[in-house]
């Protein structure tokens, strides 16, 4: 069972008063009463994902007594990327972001936190849909590095490009159709650097976003990375550049 | 779980494309997206026999995470170190060798087979005993590039690696502790890389067998990367000094 699975009409409301993050509220098909039903609507309020199930599947989650409802709740409490930007800040760095558009599987969310506290990330921003979220896997999976590193979740990501171009931020994105090398790119300066998604990589309007585009090289017949594979490469290359700069 | 279980869309796609003796594909009743459809014209050209299945039976089989498809395949045999020594000869290129040093994480292992299929990599070799073999989580986690990558069993690492350096190739293990960083040392020529155990790293008597150790910087609290994200940014970094010479 999830770490950070909350259950019970009484401890799901107070959840949601609490302003404590949460992923996804659980609602048992045909739960209609009073309490539910403000459940249902404090979640709407906060922009929580409301998903209806059958009782029997909540009973499996849950492992029972769910009365209706249930919860899984973040581990611990996003950050802001303006809270990024002033940790960069407060360590006079140049901001070196991550940006994981629509990435859904934990174990690589995991593993690129581990890589991103060791090169000194300054945070990683997620998409609030569709997205990977903080979760007792990814906890796990990044050995304890979820706790250190940043993680600011955002409604609109090619807003929250925009706005990081207009802060003179440069966003990279890796592309095996780009015509530049990673290790031939200038990775220095205040960056984002965009990890996709694992099957279908970025999405247009995240492309659309990039500065640069950068390639990582292959010669095998599968050319395709991992998602954690490919981002630790880059997070290296950019580390590298920043180091040596 | 048979080892000769293949399972995931590209892992068995790979797996139809390579040539190998396949057995029978199984296809969860109601997967009929663009892939699935590839996966099993390519299995009738093939003549190989498909069963439409309920998904309950396929997360039995598989233990889940086979996104509707599975494949039972004759077993991959493997290698030898001479076959691998051979392929480098064929190609005219300087051996590029990886060595597992008792890793036990079958998602690692085939993290690593995918990252060593993209850069070149003649072939993984791994100890007989006390160490993760190729299995059908291997083959999923490497995307099918389980099927390209010769892998062969040692029954002495030690002996190997002895034997190895005996032909002129130099062995490399990644340390903490090392003085000099991986950027700057000269990794050309032919090449044994050492991936040691996810918690313990390698063995004393490996250690003892290196030419060479090198250290990945780290600036964060936690300082330890995955193995398999470790061994990516040191192939990496092999595969663009091999380029640039």
């Amino acid at each position: 069972m999830d770490d950070n699975l909350i259950f019970g009409r009484n401890a799901v409301m107070e959840l949601l008063k609490s302003g404590r993050s949460v992923n996804k509220i659980f609602i048992a098909e045909g739960s209609r009463d009073g309490s539910v039903q403000k459940i249902f609507s404090l979640a709407k309020n906060a922009g929580v994902i409301v998903e209806f199930t059958n009782r029997d599947k909540l009973d499996k989650i849950c492992g029972g007594r769910h009365q209706g409802v249930a919860a899984l709740a973040a581990a611990k409490n996003y950050s802001t990327v303006e809270e990024i930007l002033e940790l960069a800040n407060d360590k006079s760095e140049s901001p070196f972001i991550i940006l994981l558009d629509e990435l859904e599987d934990p174990q690589n969310f995991g593993a690129i936190l581990r890589t991103a506290e060791a090169v000194g990330v300054h945070g990683v921003i997620i998409p609030k849909r569709r997205s990977v979220q903080l979760n007792a896997t990814v906890f796990k999976t990044s050995a304890g590095a979820a706790e250190y590193v940043k993680v600011a979740q955002v409604t609109n990501v090619a807003q929250t490009l925009k706005n990081l171009r207009g802060l003179g931020l440069k966003v990279v994105g890796s592309d095996m159709n780009a015509e530049i090398e990673f290790r031939q790119a200038d990775l220095t300066g205040g960056i984002v650097l965009i990890i996709g998604n694992e099957g279908k990589g970025m999405r247009r309007l995240t492309r659309e976003n990039c500065d640069r585009l950068i390639k990582i090289p292959m010669v095998g017949k599968i050319n395709s990375l991992n998602a954690s594979t490919a981002g630790a490469v880059l997070m290296y290359e950019i580390f590298s550049q920043r180091q040596i700069k």
